[in-house]
């Protein structure tokens, strides 16, 4: 092959006239509901009221509504357009780095200022909280891609943002906090003395590492009592999915422009399940209506498998038990992963949409453990130009996997997976990798099981 | 103003199709020509041959061609694609927080995948060594920017790529090392062990913090004695500056889209001077045709001030003199300028082509302080939502002044500056600016002059 041969770059854009301007809500087409959540004093459903000490009305309305789709305000399209529609590239030179007959197709969501997918909820999170006269909003975050996306989206609209970071993702990503800091936003150390949540952690263990569950308590402790503060969730709840579908609905017209049917597989990493559900629910009202038929494949740390090693239970958001209890996947609230580079996987439970999706078997599940990943991202990146930041490197690993498969097998499969964010701030954990320092999570089945014992009985 | 008003985005993109598919050549319009290069030993005009053991015989034809456009290969179009056309935005934002009637446009160069402007020069680079059957390529780097870039496009080509990244930098810019490795460069600290010209440096001093004139000399070293290996500079050369005018032929579309029939200042930061020339040639094209009057205007650090407090005059490129004499703007090839953020704007001379440019009085140039570029980044990444790196923030604050003085004025300007790559590795410098530890350059008139003293006597 010629050198004019051999690079290749297939990038699949829409106009800006093309973006999509509704969500689309999966709730709408489910043969079943998903159980709702319950009042944590009560364990009665908790309605509208419950949560309005945390979210202004227009988000609690999306967090219930059936409606099939939602009207993106035009205010929020103004923002998206800093850097939507976001490109859908054809992954050539990776496809030919394998030598597979597969068709590779990612879509890029590192465009964003904040270099995730974050901020597509984070900037309507932030509207509607300014909408509604709230000043401040509080967050938690772990590796920063959530608490980065916030204050961007408060800066726009003159909000404060406190955001509570995990200690040990405080300490080892100065260039994370910042970020946020640039952009405006105010970061705690989590656990800190701000909340008697955080103080108790701190009487425990002046040291403590932190975790998005103790976090998230810190965060609602804050905007609970405040009536000009709310709370802002980056995962796990059914707007912010909402929110995220604008991925899957361009991709869906990106596909159908490069000529494609329909993906045979359709694979991303889940955390708190936000990047995945944004990706698959276009594609799962497709399969719903008979109009096409994608594998549908979540993809997990092998440290902090919620789905495949989880029970499937009523149970808290948080460490501390301040938030509705949730019927998820979740390895107990008070499940501390191991410190993965991924920090954004570091979840303990699973979104309750994806988790009644995964229990409807309209998905399936997998998890990878961070060597195959890591391995897969340096081929990424000295193939597509890209550094993925270490969550999408399970869904880039699992779609080298399937590309390796239909080598062998000879089959052309389409497969689509999400670049969710690039790996900028991550370096360090390429240094582990390249550099021979990064080991696979070692786990036991005892860890797990002891964890889940946190899990409530619940009913 | 309602929250549905306050926050707007007006990206003006090309469509593929719209794309330029030649580079501007300035050589084919100037009055007069710019004198020629001369051989180190013998100071005679240098030719082709004399920089073939550097440059393969394409980039060298390219170099002193006076063809007015010229092609750019359908595969480094196909590697453009993959960020190119790049985004215009129009800063409503920041105009917005300024209150100013000017119009204020950034062209941003911070979305391919090395994060700057310079895979524009690096990738062409690449694929012309690699055609000419190069194996190896070496160069220099300062803050890493076009470290990263070249790594990139060698990856893309095979092409092994050896780094010699400035003492300084590689102490304390870790992240940027490793995202070279993540492309597969190797890099090197200089000066190195590995070349006489680095050895001699460590004599004098072992724990030398190294400056770009250096490694340039380490590089241009290893480089010259292999038929297997050739350098590449990422600025000041004139086939550089011509890749990099992509950049200015893209912006005159995009502001004729936008309605604007001209800009009225166009302003951005100089170094070497690749992404001034890139953005501002085509459109010093217009003005010499006499389609367009815009004051045009170079900003440089107070730290490293070529233009405004350097000699017009022949001088090396490099410490050590091992490149040919170029009539430029210098301060003196010895000169070490402070370490400032912006290390990709620490170098002693200009870019021959700009240099002559300034002498016919088609440009200006100002100097302006880091405390205030870093204000007015901070200003930008709070509104605009990118945080700059800190090159740009030169021509942030020096398109902010513009503004401001519109706003005594009523002037309703349009201003045109380019957004050359975001800060993500440059974080430590926000932190500086951010956390009170960072200070304005101070330098004496006897520092300049001291420096100047090293330029040498010619004719």
């Amino acid at each position: 092959m010629s050198i004019d041969e051999t690079v290749r770059t297939h990038k699949i854009t829409l106009d800006e006239s093309e973006m999509p301007t509704s969500w689309y809500n999966i709730l709408a087409d489910l043969p079943s509901p998903p159980p709702p959540a319950l009042h944590p004093g009560t364990l009665e459903p908790a309605g509208p009221d419950d949560f309005a000490p945390l979210f202004p009305m227009d988000l609690i309305l999306q967090e219930v509504s059936t409606d099939r789709f939602i009207d993106i305000p035009g205010a929020v399209l103004d923002v998206y357009r800093q850097w939507r529609p976001s490109p859908l590239f054809r992954a050539h030179r990776l496809e030919q780095a394998l030598g597979t007959p597969a068709r590779i197709y990612y879509k890029y969501e590192g465009v964003s200022p904040a270099g995730s997918h974050k901020p597509n909820t984070a900037v309507p999170q932030a509207y509607y909280n300014a909408k509604a006269g709230v000043k401040r909003l509080t967050t938690e975050t772990g590796a920063g891609q959530w608490g980065t996306a916030l204050a961007f989206a408060c800066a726009l609209y003159g909000l404060d943002c406190d955001i509570w970071q995990v200690g040990a993702s405080y300490d080892q990503k100065p260039y994370r906090r910042l970020m946020m800091e640039a952009f405006g936003g105010k970061v705690h150390r989590s656990p800190s003395d701000l909340t008697a949540s955080g103080r108790a952690q701190l009487a425990e263990r002046p040291d403590h590492p932190g975790s998005l569950g103790i976090a998230i308590s810190e965060a609602v402790e804050v905007a609970a009592p405040d009536p000009e503060t709310r709370y802002a969730l980056g995962s796990v709840l059914n707007h912010v999915l909402l929110h995220q579908t604008i991925i899957g609905e361009e991709a869906l017209l990106q596909l159908a422009k490069a000529g494609e049917t329909a993906p045979d597989l359709l694979v991303g990493c889940t955390g708190g399940g936000s990047n995945f559900g944004g990706l698959s629910f276009p594609f799962l009202r497709e399969k719903l209506a008979g109009r096409m038929d994608p594998v549908i494949r979540a993809v997990e740390p092998a440290s902090c498998p919620s789905l495949t090693k989880g029970v499937y239970a009523y149970d808290f958001g948080d460490t501390a038990g301040m938030t509705p209890l949730m019927k998820m996947h979740t390895l107990g609230h008070d499940f501390i992963p191991d410190p993965i580079h991924a920090g954004g996987l570091r979840y303990h439970g699973m979104a309750p949409l994806i988790s009644h999706l995964y229990e409807l078997g309209m998905m399936e599940a997998i998890s990878i453990p961070q060597l195959e990943c890591f391995a897969a991202a340096v081929q990424f990146t000295r193939t597509e130009g890209i550094l993925p930041a270490p969550e999408p490197t399970h869904a880039i690993a699992a779609a080298i996997r399937e590309a390796l498969a239909c080598k062998e097998s000879g089959e052309e499969k389409v497969i689509l997976t999400a670049l969710c964010g690039h790996g900028h701030f991550d370096l360090a954990a390429y240094d582990a990798y390249l550099n021979g320092r990064m080991a696979d999570e070692e786990i036991t089945d005892e860890r797990f099981a002891q964890a889940l014992s946190s899990v409530p009985v619940v009913g």
